[in-house]
């Protein structure tokens, strides 16, 4: 069953800041717990778009030719020898982030925290792991997850975005019936509107600064109503910007109709205002999730945290989360989460890709929010 | 704001098996802590039906003349002095155990096993304490639960019932993405089917023995996939039985293709057999929720139960789980909840609603799911 | 049984800041729901001193005169109508927060975090509800506590304090074989050390800037290991503070020898610099919690703490906690907590013992913790 | 680092019941992911002794020769080449269930329910993986646990029972003052009495037919009050011994002066008496867990477990459970453990090892509890 040579693909490599190139590569056939897949759409993410602007995200800097893309759906089109559970033609998502299985944390169940993770389309561990924006790769078996027929490749490129909310909402232990604000409503902020109905939220409510965005997450559904925070002077001071963050969040309460403040609020813009209202829109034994990442150090209202015992949690990408993410999307219950897909574009345009999400808006005008990449 | 004289009302009340009398009683103003009721609509349950056709239900039998219902919405009419989240005119569902509020378990948040509850229609406590079969009533304000406006009595009176469905799904720790099968598909299984649904399980699938109910699920959206058990002798021995619920079991995992079994088993009918069977069905891991109320004693394959590490949980009424079926229910996520009020009476014919419900098939051969009691 | 006329007592009242005045006042008889109490023990907190210091607790003024004191144990005198678990004679811990038994909070169990609460010694609700540096008082049966015989009146009156790290180690979840590492080892840190090991933490170490507390944590096996932070100047930015706090982290770490980090990190001191510290300090999907209440505002290594799903929670006084407390005190696992007590002072002087309090040593040069007032 | 040639050992091989031989067997280098290891200390467990006698253990029978024995700790000798935390000379725990590590329940960390576990000295798989009562034996170098300098080999050798425990008190949720009741004082219910104890349950009882272990059990201070069965006559129908079990619990529960029932019990025989009366012994709102395994098919008062919410658990082997163990074991709480140890033999002695624990009693009448089989 499995490929006795090896063949040509195409992949996009990002070789600095600004420099995708399209090549041709070999990929040799499948080890035996590997399985090839031809990899049908990758959705474009925060972080990649950090890697192709700058060659670098954070810390970790290219230090070698990288493939990015990590949102990723395929076929497979060979299995190594001791893979059982996958056969060629299958659909599949591919789970990039490739645990150890042996330490600690893989072996309690909580494998993102893995020391010796090692994650396709990163720079953060060297030699680096290539992602997904290219035609053909080999991948542990194991982690790659059946599609049912009735997800799409491009619901099945959702699927890591979205079990990054699955996990967050489990941290969260969100649960029916609770009250749900989610401030910044980009893919990841919308992907968790739709969790949190999913999961029964009595209400789901957004904030962001930008009302075109905020309209869209109304229009189709995710949000039932939206606040958009007023443009102001940047604040001359630390104790300036935390004395607004308290009255933005009041105003938002207000304006919501939710004096006593959400259950749970989920943090998907990084940004340090955002944080600081988040604690403050946060109802007395609540919960803030950290789910976007932002600058390293934040001053925060930590003692109005502390006394009305509102958790603050950060959310590490995932574990054991593809299932459910499938699970929800197979349901039709995320019926909305395919409208996140507003652009498309082929392999070969990769870079074009690339520089309309770091516009923000298209040349017509319109908002975007998951540019995929993959066959047309 | 409080009523100053005593005033009259009408209240059907249960003097012995299968005797229920229309008689006029005077209701007091309310006391301080308070509210005085108009009770509009009251769901029948089981437990009403036992006491109504025997005169007792289990150990408990009435001593003196009881007027049963304990799932009810109606009308605030006057609060007392004290009173201060509710006005007259305000629609609410009533929660009619009272519990203590000091125990140990009041305080821990696990009111239903108060050891001091007293619940109205039940016969457990001496003086027994009157249900909502009657025209008005006083009751705690504290556990009076406003209605929004787009619940309707007939929801309002679904509370309760849903409450302990909500409860049992917390026990279970029920979560998105799970698969659930449920014995029985009176208004209890059928509840369960609904939460489940909302709370994001991934397939809910439903047995029972009446393929007439079962059509019902499947059609109203209940269950996705239901199996009707084939009549057969009564087995001569336990051994017998015991073998046949195994096999049957997997003859149910089979037509629903679900070999490894189910995350969640709901048990709503309290018959050894289906008892034993749901060990057997429910997956590796996973959980079996005793909702319905058996007999006292059952022989079960425990050994099966134990080295698969499948629970075995019982669940008795509810705590803290009115506000979240009220959410759900205002949430519209429950459309077809009000599916299964399928007859209604007045007041004054409470006698014929029991009976009607102690048959379980109308005149014209309709099933009885819920029976509603109450303003026409 | 109840006592049929008012008598008289002696009480320690706060005028205002260090203006503590012996007064002579009545007691009524108790009513129904409460017991009368001659308390014979109090402890001082650390709140009580800013009270008598400032005249103020943080937000809270003291508005009248007022008796502090809220960690107590005494004897009761006699009983209302309605008290059935209580007998003049029995020894009892006071619980002194006054739940409304009525909100979301108590009924979900989480009765800390009541909003109607009402606190005995605070200033915070008006009027001010009176605390137990008095001879007698009359207070809700239901949070009166019985005592053990083997559990002294010192020791009761160490169980508001234990309570609150119990009500710490629930909420962080700590099990046997985790390591813990504890800032601060005034009265509350040590009480943090004593229930880790009590819960079988594999390994408990603490951390403080005073060399003659830790060495006495150590002696008094409080702690297995001690850390002291050198004495520094005054960091001349925010940038520079994160920088040092992350290095004292790591020189801390390497001396105790857990490079990987501590399990559950008790902040007991409320000082930023642990706090950012802490959070350093804590192992990768640790915990950190906040037992001490410090600033509002605090600037933390945020995204530090997210990536690796370290939790940041707060926790605010105990609900239900009382019982574990006093059963972890009769069980002799706790027998290094009475070492706390280093002072004690009649009622009369209870001005005197606030003053020692807040000096820190006594004129022996020894270091001060618990102070007892009461009878001698 | 390898060793680089075949060597001999000598291996304790059962052929058949009561058929052990001790014979001459080749080991092989250890391959890249295993180290070698030389077995120093084997405890025997019931389930060994169910093979050596019966040669099965219930539906497992041995097909080709075993050798048995799974608590065991023992040296390293050699390393594969991709070892890295392990160097020839190291004391270890052995963890002798290989897990597959890919499943869903490797993955979610629940390994013990693993698909495809394979336990060394158990029938169950075929071909069967050998047991630990060898000189030398190759095994995953990731489930070899270091074993700190203060715990012996005899302790190393109780880690693995200790981990039954420590795994069915987390499934318990086992608390900090907790009561605890114990079933059956053989070698696992004196480990349950010990871990109840580490983790600060407020009072261990333990319930035996046997009086002699239970004066052990309370000598050595594993409980604190026992309770010794009476000798009965057999009842003659199933509900005589359900009537019995209840009365039976509620002499008990009067003799140990806890009327409401313990918090959690461990039920450690497996006999169906027991069963039964562990639910009338369980406190509202308590656990019941199955530890020992019994009969499969029991008839047990599920009404009364159910409408009281007292959970039964089983559990089932253990998972990330030999580092708290181990953990335990360090820090000197377990002190009474290694008074489990009453018996020794050298390998060559396995077969009377096994004569000796299937009496129950040795010549002197002392009891026989653990016995080691190892270097003397």
């Amino acid at each position: 069953m499995s490929p006795t040579k090896v063949t040509n693909q195409t992949a996009a490599v990002l070789h600095g800041a600004r420099d995708v190139r399209i090549e041709q590569r070999s990929v040799w056939p499948p080890q035996a717990h590997e399985a090839q897949v031809a990899v049908v759409q990758t959705g474009l993410c925060g972080s990649d778009l950090h890697y192709y602007a700058h060659g670098r995200n954070g810390d970790f800097v290219i230090q070698s030719p990288l493939v990015l893309g990590h949102e990723a759906a395929g076929v497979v089109t060979a299995v190594g020898s001791s893979v059982t559970h996958l056969v060629p033609g299958q659909r599949v998502a591919l789970e990039v982030g490739i645990m150890c299985q042996n330490c600690k944390f893989c072996t309690l169940g909580r494998y993102n925290l893995c020391k010796n993770m090692r994650f396709c389309s990163s720079a953060k561990t060297f030699p680096h792991l290539d992602g997904t924006l290219q035609e053909t790769m080999n991948h542990p078996a194991h982690i790659l997850h059946p599609l049912p027929d009735d997800v799409s490749f491009e619901q099945g490129a959702l699927i890591e975005p979205l079990a990054v909310l699955v996990h967050a909402a489990r941290r969260a232990n969100l649960s029916s019936g609770q009250t749900v604000l989610v401030f910044g409503v980009g893919a990841i902020g919308l992907l968790a509107c739709s969790i949190a109905q999913s999961i029964g939220a009595s209400r789901v409510v957004a904030i962001d600064i930008n009302q075109a965005r905020l309209d869209f997450a109304k229009q189709e559904g995710f949000a039932t109503d939206v606040y958009c925070l007023p443009a102001v002077d940047k604040p001359k001071t630390t104790e300036e910007q935390l004395r607004r963050a308290k009255t933005s969040a009041h105003d938002a309460l207000k304006a919501f109709g939710e004096a006593d403040g959400f259950d749970v609020v989920f943090e998907c813009t990084g940004a340090e205002p955002c944080i600081q209202m988040g604690i403050h829109a946060a109802a007395v034994g609540g919960r803030m999730m950290l789910v976007g990442m932002g600058q390293g150090n934040v001053t925060i209202p930590l003692a109005t945290a502390a006394v009305r015992e509102v958790d603050i949690q950060g959310t590490f990408r995932y574990a054991n989360a593809y299932p459910e993410a499938i699970e929800l999307l197979a349901s039709g219950k995320l019926q909305n989460a395919e409208k996140l897909v507003t652009h498309r574009f082929s392999l070969q345009d990769a870079a074009r890709a690339f520089e309309l999400l770091s516009k923000g808006k298209d040349e017509d005008g319109n908002i975007v929010l998951k540019v995929m990449v993959g066959q047309q």
